[in-house]
């Protein structure tokens, strides 16, 4: 990629967000119902690319049975109010009717209750009972901790994520996780991130990751770049990582690292151009924060919102526009890219002329600098 | 043209919408009258390079009559209300009144009505008896079942006219239209697209199509970017589609393809730079839809508004300007843009110093990144 | 300069507006009472390279003279309301008092009244009376009707001031003015455009003009854009000229033709980027429509608002900020841009180490693609 | 750095502002309480990288004890109220008070009063009693008329700041300030600026300053751009003048003058990005205006918004955040860049891999051309 010199003392390359770029048609189109939104992690199938993020305002238990019965994945944050509180149907209430001058103030004390193992325990229990695949997530501050008790309940898929997850973090007085003593040593498939190049991507994959999420952590939730100055323009971000993909399976003679972007994605319109640059698979936290199901009760957060010192998040108010079935599969009878998200993916499949997931990778894109509006 | 890195798994070429261009004055200008905006496509005349979009909110057989008796061509959508009802009139009343929240979900009502072969017959007879050239429209999934009573009603041009035609549809259940046999059998001109690029034109133009529709079908009333994440810049795609027809006219020694634009044509700027691009004439929707003989009364939709399962687009509200002819040829009181379109496009011609049509094509343009408001 | 393809048929170069474009000081300054803003075309000074447009909101007879003794150049449009009524005042304020709805449509009608040509006699000797330098200007289409008149009532500097001006114009019917063959004969030099780029500003100096107005008319009065689809970023536009000034300076042997900025100039800033970009002098409207001795009363139109069939502009709202002398030469107690226009100018080439317009023809700009609000 | 021809006449590069960039990370994390933001100037230590800069809105004898005892820099501005008025209470409650319409001309009225010869002694004593380092500006104008004034009462770091300063001011009638033989005289280290570019900042840096400030004064306080034309975007200005000190290095035989970034810093981001470009520090006023303590009570202003003649921005409404302590060094419980900046430049380093400031000045930057709002 060509960098430009910002000033004599500084280089940079563009880079370019999903509203940056489009997809455009090419010269063969497909019936939609003859095209696959299939995907497969490690023994794991599911007949849409869609992880729910692990967040209070998207999965509660019930909700990850009900997406994981839909066809998705729903994982579960084992550092929010369902392993702090017995009933957090309370809170979630409560955070629900906050006035926006005391919100961060007021969640920043309902997040100090500590996290309890026994109810890590029994959440990862009820989806199981469900009968769905069964995913939960911890950050990588916490992994060691609470990783033993996770485990011996028993996730299918673990994901450890986090605003910036790399493989070589660097502490003076704890030890860190060491990733890939970690993941080697565990018996379950690993998802973890967020990471947002290609030589971080790089160095993750060789953790022996089964996946890396593709992202800042909290999308559409957060103030990152105001706060840190930090922003990764995800069309740029996935196809970095997709480009360490690639070269990470040439380079251990075919190990197939997933790449999930996660973040930036507010609109079905965004999930397909994210697969178009190079993604497996989406998590995401917005659209199916505005479900009718969703416990964040028409709000949606991240952990960045509530953090002790630096919050570097809002609580955002989300339209409420349908139920989850009808956010993932449809029928949609509104028309702003936020509902049958899984009919969307297979249409625009159809009127490119692709029939799977990895074939629609290749989908031509244009850089397109005006929208009109 | 130059690619761009996206990431390291993804190139991109840049496109250019018409808002991104502009046409620079040079050298020489002439009169207004002495410019002519004249188009003929096959053996058919008119004084003006408008084609009115297929949809209900721009074309009834009345204003069909009276846009081709202005010099341009009404195109009747024979999959809109005039040939699933008798009497539609009480039903676009019904439409105007609708409030935004039950809109969608009564037009898919509205819209579940069957077509009616007699009525397709009866809509075409009509526009006939009004002494004008005749036009009519069916989507690519229709034209098999509809085309041969349209054909024994008698259209002169006829328009098939989908999101993205191809001439390569794959079908896995179902035989799709061919698109090659079907226009050869046919007696009649046929206008076909939307097509967005290149290769896609060339392979629809071997078809033996006599003119291509440049879009992705909607326009103004479509939310196609935020929900399928495709977009085709207007101004690249019209100049990427009139390539197509120099290099087929090579090919077959000398068959010209008219290019016809279809969509993000808001003003007559937009239509200015349509042909500067290269393109034959135009095909509008919403700037008709502003007139006060609209059947839409002050209301513009696509057909992919009311899909039945992935609706993409709105009903929109549109400012009323004027009758169809001060739209069309003046005289004007008003300076948007959005009346005496044609009377602009000359003016635009005459201040640039061009005489016809198909000189303009050659007008220089210029790209100007910054609007000022 | 670069050419970018649109798409296949189509190439463009990339133009620039003021608004792009920003001077960046470099490692000399200046004090502001060392700087010179003067400035000579013919036989006749200035203090300021300041020119009011010929507009009947920003220049009477009485203004002219005003702006005269600031120092500046006050043009009187000979086709306006003060040719037309004997008494325009009260048509002044009748346009101010007009609601929007129905401005258009009655303006259309004031200027329906034919021009009298003992009123462009008077006009021209109340102005003389003055003391000042007298300028006055007419259309191309209206020159070969009216210049005899002008010329025997005495002007100083003859404007021909039209939306596009060639030195190439074609007509069928009727014998187009020979500018050439016009300014070879008459005694007066004489000023003339709008032109907009290199080879249409080659052509016009040519013709033997004094000066060359650089741009497509009306400014922020003027929606041309959306209209016509024609725009001239001026910054381009004015360094594209600026380098035809320099190459006909070559081929004439030494004759320079001085290039006034006419269009885009909304504020101080504006009016020193066009000199920095090459421009000799200014042509500017709202910002002296703006001050409360101006004839429009707090409203600002051209030409355009009121075509007879193809109206291109708006009467639009100016701010009201403060006497022709406090615009001009302050002080200014306001920090918009719109007061003390040339105090600001000196203070910019001070700032940047210049000491007269010539000179500060040469400062660096930068591209500054993103401006915070 | 590539240039880009404007017109046939003019060239110019791209330059960049903060918004136009952002900070990726890349392979490797650290712990934030790892991080050293530390900063250190000639003899003078700081726990971090931040002054406070000279406004009235900003900095009193009293917020610059506090500034201090907190870990950064309090310049107190010696032409500003503090050194006009024994009690300028009253007035700064007044300031807080007036009618937008009406906070021009009254501020101009208030800053007429003459400075006062034993204020600016009695106020740099009052800081010096406080046991912080003492820092105080003046501008290029009145540093010949003071700095006798200003080095008898005893300041540490003496600051001249201006719109533009250069090494190099011409002027007909008085005898400009001779920059390099008035610092090579001082016992004290010279923090000298505005400066925007390469060439400026070495003529400057030759001078024996200690500092230079990267920016053109005023910053969110000034309408600059509009009224002269002049923008220097900022983190090309501070790239550039990083290069200017890493070749002034080389050709003094290793003298380090430091970069400190002055303007466009609204938020802790862009404060994180001025020391990616390369600033070794950051003289920061809106932010700080924000503050509950701040004498500004909610509002903030810079010496050009009152300038006698040609004011050059506006008085204007900050929303109040919190105390400085919390816009410093938090806890923070508001999440948009303007509380904690000090935890957001740890964190970002942290999340960047990074250990100390000259560390972190080579950090990974993008251009991102899309902010998604």
């Amino acid at each position: 990629m060509t960098e430009i010199e910002i000033g004599r003392n500084k280089r940079a390359k563009s880079a370019y967000a999903f509203d940056d770029i489009a997809i455009v048609p090419t010269r063969r189109t497909r019936d939609p119902q003859d095209v696959s939104t299939a995907w497969a992690i490690d023994a794991y199938q599911f007949s849409m690319p869609i992880l729910a993020a692990p967040m209070d305002s998207v999965v509660s238990p019930e909700t990850a049975i009900e997406i994981g019965k839909l066809g998705g994945l729903g994982v579960l944050d084992l550092e929010g109010l369902w392993t702090r509180y017995d009933k957090p149907e309370k809170l979630l209430e409560e955070i629900s009717k906050l006035k926006d001058s005391e919100a961060t103030a007021r969640m920043q004390q309902i997040y100090a209750e500590p996290i309890k193992p026994e109810l890590i325990r029994d959440r990862i229990a009820q989806i199981r009972a469900g009968g769905v695949t069964v995913s939960a997530a911890l950050s990588p501050q916490r992994t060691a901790q609470f990783s033993d008790v996770v485990l011996k309940a028993g996730v299918d898929l673990f994901v450890i994520r986090g605003n910036t997850v790399s493989a070589e973090h660097v502490a003076k007085d704890s030890e860190p996780l060491n990733l890939k003593k970690f993941i080697y040593e565990l018996d379950v498939p690993v998802i973890v991130g967020g990471v947002a190049n290609y030589t971080a991507a790089l160095h993750l994959m060789r953790t022996g990751a089964a996946g890396v999420l593709v992202g800042f952590g909290g999308g559409a939730a957060s103030t990152t770049r105001a706060v840190l100055g930090i922003h990764a323009p995800m069309a740029t971000a996935v196809a970095d990582v997709a480009g360490a993909r690639r070269d990470y399976m040439d380079e251990s003679g075919g190990r197939y690292v997933h790449v999930i972007a996660d973040g930036g994605l507010g609109t079905s319109g965004d999930i397909v151009k994210a697969i178009a640059c190079g993604a497996d698979a989406v998590m995401i936290g917005s659209i199916l924060a505005r479900s009718t199901d969703a416990p964040g009760r028409g709000w949606h957060w991240g952990q960045e919102a509530f953090h002790a010192e630096l919050p570097r998040g809002h609580r955002v108010r989300v339209e409420q526009t349908g139920s989850l079935k009808q956010i993932l599969t449809g029928p949609s009878s509104s028309a702003d890219g936020a509902s049958n998200i899984v009919g969307a993916l297979a249409r625009s499949m159809a009127t490119t002329g692709y029939s799977d997931l990895k074939e629609f990778q290749r989908v031509e894109v244009v850089i397109a600098p005006y929208v009109k509006s």
